[in-house]
């Protein structure tokens, strides 16, 4: 079966959309997904980048504010952007990569969900205790989980990875070949390329 | 009849596609298109780059270089960087804002197809003439236009209306009310916004 690494950070405002429309997407192309949490931080950081690009750049800001905007709206989902602006993200996505399968997506979506939809606290521990009750997980033994040494050492595995393989933002999805496809805006893309749609294609 | 501004950089990548694109898939849609070149040297400059983006930060540079490899493949149109990149566009949108209506889109699909497409120096003047001539238009009469000061200033005054109304990138898809689409990706989304698909849409 083909399949794909979905990379996403909490962070990051068109993974929201992304996280809610990649599943269906790669189901209806028969391609199994690999759902990656990871911090762009470091990422931004070898940029010079100690902000996100969006606060860095206010015009690209309030560009990408009124492109979401539009986006959540014609996808029926709603907005409300988080203050402050980027959330932590850090304590979420310990969480994620401590949860596998199943329990990891479902976490992740209700994250982005709580997060850009009602713009809560992500960086807040009770909330995100609630948001996995919610998924039917035991918040203490997840936190438990989340902040051992060895996970706290497999997500900065994970930035590294995702530095290594081209991932330059988020969300972005990396095909077994190894092509990387950047945005909300290029998931179906992707997932086609997953499937095998550049077949004959020898670029 | 539906119109929109399509803002395009002769030095943008992105742009080479989009305008190979943009006329055809507006006409499906009943859009009457308005093509206006601009630089985006003063938009950068604004947020602190001296040069493209792509050069500034490597990584994305090697990203866009391969999606628009992929893009252009995807089209069935040949890709080939101009050295040095980004190429000198100064004269080249001093040259077709000189002209009006057909050969103003004319010349500037062939600017880009000579540029991105065979690796071609636009800053060239005779390779500008000649791709003038190819357009029936004689070069020395449009230099003339182009580089007067009339022409001059009226670039100018369209960088500053590109900064103005959001354009913080090439290409973008602007609508008459004034909603900014960034990116070849986004040229349908944008199109289809002006051809009135967002009618009852109160965002």
């Amino acid at each position: 079966m083909a399949s794909a690494e979905f990379w996403y950070e909490f962070a990051s405002t068109y993974s929201y959309p992304a996280a809610l429309r990649v599943g269906p997407l790669a189901e209806a192309r028969g391609v199994s997904l690999v759902w990656r949490p990871f911090l762009l931080g470091p990422i931004f950081a070898a940029q010079g980048w100690r902000d996100s690009p969006f606060n860095i750049y206010p015009a690209k800001g309030r560009y990408m504010w009124r492109d979401l905007e539009r986006t959540c709206k014609a996808m029926g989902v709603p907005l409300k952007r988080p203050e402050p602006f980027p959330q932590p993200s850090l304590l979420a996505a310990r969480v994620a990569l401590a949860l596998e399968g199943d329990e990891r997506v479902n976490f992740s979506r209700r994250v982005f969900a709580a997060e850009f939809g009602e713009g809560m606290a992500i960086g807040d521990r009770a909330i995100l205790g609630a948001l996995l009750a919610a998924c039917s997980v035991d918040p203490a033994a997840a936190f438990e989980r989340a902040e051992s040494a060895a996970n706290k050492g497999r997500l900065k595995a994970e930035c590294a990875r995702a530095a290594e393989i081209g991932v330059i933002g988020a969300p972005c999805l990396v095909t077994q070949d190894g092509e990387v496809f950047w945005g909300n805006d290029r998931l179906e893309q992707g997932l086609n390329w997953a499937a095998g749609a550049h077949v004959g294609d020898d670029v």
